[in-house]
Formats: C-alpha cells, sequence, structure tokens
C-alpha cells in the first residue's frame, strides 16, 4: 500500500509523521540531522529519499562511494565540491552526483542548509 | 562529473537551466508539464528525477504500472488516489507509490500543483 508521510513543523523544524529524526554523523561527529522519508521500511525498492539538514558553518562528511546521489535543496546556501569542481547552490537547485565523484556539501548561509537526497534503496 | 540544474523562475514558472519544459500528456491530452531534472542522459543509473506540473482542476493520468514512484509535493494542494485510498496531501507532504499501485494525483487547490517525483531511471 502507498505511504503518506506528512510534513510538520515543530518550532521551525522540519519534521514528518512518524519519520524521527536522527543524528547524521561521522566518525562520531555529529554534522547534522537526517530524516529518511523513503526507506526500505516503506517496502521501497528502487530508490530511497532522505532529508538531509546542516548548521551554518557545517559541512557534509566528505564522501566518495559506489552509490550515486540526486539532491533537491530545499533550503539555505551551499558550497558544493563535486569532483574536482566547487559549484555554488541554493533553494530550489538540483545536483548529481555520479558514482565514485567526491562530494561535500557546506553551509554558507545563515540559516540551516535542507536538502532531499535521492539514493538507491536503503534506510 | 556532477550535474547542476539551476533553478530559475520565469514569469512564476519553474524552470531549471537546461532543462527543457515537456508537455505531460495521456493519449493526446495535455494534462500539464513534466521536466526531466535528473535523467539518463545525465547518466543517471539509479534513478531519474522529474518535476510535474499540474494546473488548478486539473488531475494525473490514472496510472498502474510496474515501476515505483517517491513523491514530494513542492506547491499546491492536492487529492491523491493510492491503490483504493484517498488522501489529501500539500507542500511538503512525501508520497511513496508502490509497484502496480494505480495512482493518481489530482489539484484541488487555486494554483498550481507542482511535485517532484523519483523513478527507476529513464527520461
Amino acid at each position: 500500500m502507498g505511504v503518506l508521510r506528512r510534513h510538520i513543523s515543530k518550532g521551525g523544524n522540519e519534521e514528518w509523521e512518524g519519520v524521527p529524526v536522527e543524528e547524521y554523523e561521522d566518525g562520531g561527529v555529529v554534522l547534522g540531522t537526517k530524516r529518511v522519508l523513503i526507506g526500505q521500511r516503506d517496502g521501497a525498492v528502487s530508490f530511497s529519499l532522505r532529508y538531509f539538514e546542516i548548521p551554518p558553518g557545517g559541512k557534509s562528511s566528505l564522501d566518495r562511494h559506489a552509490h550515486d546521489h540526486g539532491v533537491f535543496i530545499l533550503k539555505g546556501r551551499t558550497r558544493v565540491l563535486m569532483g574536482q569542481e566547487t559549484v555554488e547552490a541554493g533553494a530550489g537547485d538540483v545536483l548529481y552526483i555520479p558514482s565514485d565523484e567526491q562530494h561535500q556539501f557546506e553551509n554558507i548561509g545563515d540559516e540551516p542548509l535542507g536538502f532531499l537526497c535521492a539514493v538507491p534503496p536503503r534506510d
């Protein structure tokens, strides 16, 4: 059966009904928060959809891995490392990061950086 | 190499640099517009990400097919048929429609209904 995750706003935070707010961390360092909006627990077989939030001044981990990413920026401003290139992006912009390309998202604005991230299915 | 699709707003329309606005039609009837934000032309191997817009009073086609969908509503209000169930949803809400479940999005608001839709890779 289909799944609806209603967006609720709690004290300015982005939350969705039934979706826990998890720590997004790398090597024990908390970098921000993560919500799995669609994942394997929903029976998703083709992709997962997550929401990440990174505070002002913060960065995502410097990653390079086999799976590709599709990113839609919901709020904030970011400088993105994609391979050897750096680009700036903001709300409404879309990025595609192919397999094995190093990447990192830095929050360069004064508000939280929030983005949707589609990946092959995982939780 | 990574891909950045910058969001540009043209006369209130949602557009992205380098992304054509296509007719979204079913059986020769135009139901709205479609933009392929990430697709096979970008080398995407795991999923595609599209944006659909349906005018007030309009509906998406009544579909049922093997591929699953992940939907994020960007603007507007919709009544969604998912299987035998009907739900209402709006900006920020997320839906997952599994394989072989019939589905249809109806715009029940006064403004365009705009949503992102992730599917297995296609253009």
